[in-house]
């Protein structure tokens, strides 16, 4: 009776080893996002070489739309999905205008347990800031590279990213066996952080520009604006003045409500958005377009009651 | 040897409950359906919700290019879609104009065998129509609803609907712990089906605008136009007038053929579909783009000959 | 004891047999390529089938955004992707403008060991020149067709070629059940190889225009151009022509320079691209808009020093 029921134990773990249904570790998710479009072949052979790694791979687009080289989009993309993510899924981010150059090529591991495997070119910026990261380190590509790839016209997101990624979700290797440890210090743009100036006046970053409405996502809480003493219930207006590198580009009164409906079509408005966070948009209109605001590092906004 | 077999047995039970291969219940695939996309993060947070729910799930797109806000086109992926998929696969599809709004979450069980997690808005319409509703629940958010996410700014798509679904194709929840039974109605929208009116007419829906060519899907069956000692083979024209909520939109005679090559290009024709239904095109034109016509529950068609 | 390491043995082949976890051959990813589109229910409808023949199936996405009918384009991507997954992947191509008429449908085996499921109608031309085409078997619709779809609606992508696709990538069948062994020629279109033509030109094809950059990708090695004395760091012009099927397109002298950065904005150039081929561009902007200039059989190209 002891020794079946140590067989049925010996039995189960073969199991778990085999079909990873238990061992999770071996199971972790491999996420891509690019700027590659679905349109090429460039994603596909990413995915042939992840396969090749572990033919039981699970693997996800996050989106490959990002704007090309568009390398704070791509930290936006990242930093907004992570968190829906399993512990130990493994991103792998690729918009990489520096490709070539000697831009260091990193996984990282989130304060939430997760993995971004890029180019260290500014890509976490916006993971940084919002998940940390608390371990950086280089891959060390005379291990960690599609074998048979050492020719001159490598394609680092599928000879190096994709595969490395692949293997770290995979179990194959496991963080450490990424390559050397750096400083935990990454590559990241300066950005304007949301922050009361005076009395009546808050300052953010427009972190997004909302494909395909063109409505504006700032980084500037609901509640830093609440405590200017503004209610989007009151309606009042606000000024709100954009710049691009300290350069003007919009600066107008608008009201702040809650909601689309509150002004005619074709207006500006002001409005705390699903994030609780400020937008700006134009009823049944596109925001961004029109005024020819975008998003990035250098553009700021400024909020005066 | 009894007890060896029995061992087996038992070795290959708990197999089967741990793998799935064998109890395919576990196994029942995750489609999703939305109007939000492949460009921003929406659709890559569901998937990691319900990853997380469980690693293995097989999760697969139906279409995220459904027109924004359009609830009748998401009711014509599912019913087109559905019956090439298992019995059993679970369909999410979200486009939810009144996000927010009063609408119920359900789920509803197809006479096909089939699930579908929907806000319950009208996107049901035609598979009520085509497989038909056998039961519908109520999601309970209780208890089906991704832990953490009861704040304000909860996305149902991912919380409720991707969170649910997952859980019922893993084999979590089974279908009675969806929440409580409704009565198996839903709400739907009216439309013309077809029918013949008078001695020389019938009567029938505009369902749908196939992207990006610009032809028009009906609902009249070949055969109903047969019925009208009418055939393709013939090339007589026929009077098709087109109206939206009664309002006439197009009235013209339009030659019923085989098919494109027996009109000359840049000329509209009538002629029996890939699904012997009756269809409206230009040749090497876009009919629905030239005569401004679309589809929906308010579009009717008539045939006269 | 012996007992209990047969059993365990036993144990071990029933995993592998149940899982697919160790007998790789059950583990094939299902690739698909097509010319739908993402918008419409057809990809969908396609991947359905394929759950239905094995719920456990790997199946990806090659592209699905081919020029609507471009056979040759087909052919492009399956010639470029190919070789970055598994030896035993089963890719699904289905470009198809002469649906319902005498071409054949086949899988082929690859010189590469993959498999390729598709209508012979040309899709294949690049694939024979690149993998090479070992082995051609005609598919046998009696048995490797979707049961139910026997009707007049037939949808072969889905029907035949994903239904069949499925059974070969999940070991339903093997390359031998798929139908007769045909011999091993394929419909291919003739094109213009690489070749050094006289003293000083090389002609060679123009295999491909990258979306949405309009950059033109040809079939001429750089080091063809090497052979004439030709280098890049020299920034010399060259004449360029392109004709299509003969008849005149382009004719004009661009410098052959390493990268973009060499001619003003606005400038064409020439030079090598990633894949060491040659390739030609306008910094900032299409070539292959700006001169109509498309890829193709029946586009050649001809470089003179």
């Amino acid at each position: 009776m002891f020794r079946t029921l140590g067989l049925l134990a010996a039995c189960a773990i073969i199991i778990a080893l085999t079909t990873g249904a238990v061992a999770d570790e071996s199971r972790r998710a491999l996420v891509l996002s690019s700027d590659f479009g679905t349109t090429e072949r460039f994603v596909a052979s990413m995915k042939g070489v992840a396969l090749g790694v572990d033919p039981n791979l699970q693997i996800h687009d996050l989106t490959h739309h990002i704007e090309p080289f568009n390398v704070w989009q791509a930290s936006y993309m990242l930093a907004g999905t992570i968190d829906y993510w399993p512990e130990g899924t493994v991103f792998v981010s690729v918009v990489d205008p520096g490709v070539g150059t000697e831009r260091k090529s990193v996984v990282v591991r989130t304060g939430t347990g997760h993995y971004v495997v890029t180019p260290d070119n500014g890509s976490l910026t916006l993971v940084a800031d919002k998940q940390g990261v608390l371990e950086v380190r280089e891959i060390d590509e005379t291990v960690n590279r599609r074998p048979g790839s050492e020719s001159s016209h490598t394609f680092h997101g599928r000879d190096v990213y994709a595969y490395t990624g692949a293997r770290l979700a995979a179990g194959v290797i496991d963080f450490e066996d990424v390559g050397p440890l750096l400083e935990p210090k990454i590559v990241t743009f300066n950005f304007q952080q949301p922050e009361r100036l005076e009395e009546d006046s808050v300052v953010g970053n427009i972190t997004h520009v909302e494909i395909p409405f063109g409505n504006i996502v700032t980084n500037i809480p609901k509640s830093l604006v609440d405590d200017l003493g503004l209610s989007p219930e009151d309606g009042v207006t606000v000024i709100v003045e954009i710049t691009q590198s300290g350069k003007p580009v919009f600066r107008q009164q608008i009201p702040y409500v809650p909601s689309f409906g509150y002004v005619d079509e074709g207006s500006p408005l002001l409005y705390p958005d699903s994030l609780q966070t400020i937008g700006l948009a134009i009823n049944s209109g596109n925001f961004a377009r029109h005024y020819e605001v975008r998003a990035g590092a250098d553009w700021s906004i400024r909020l005066t009651k």
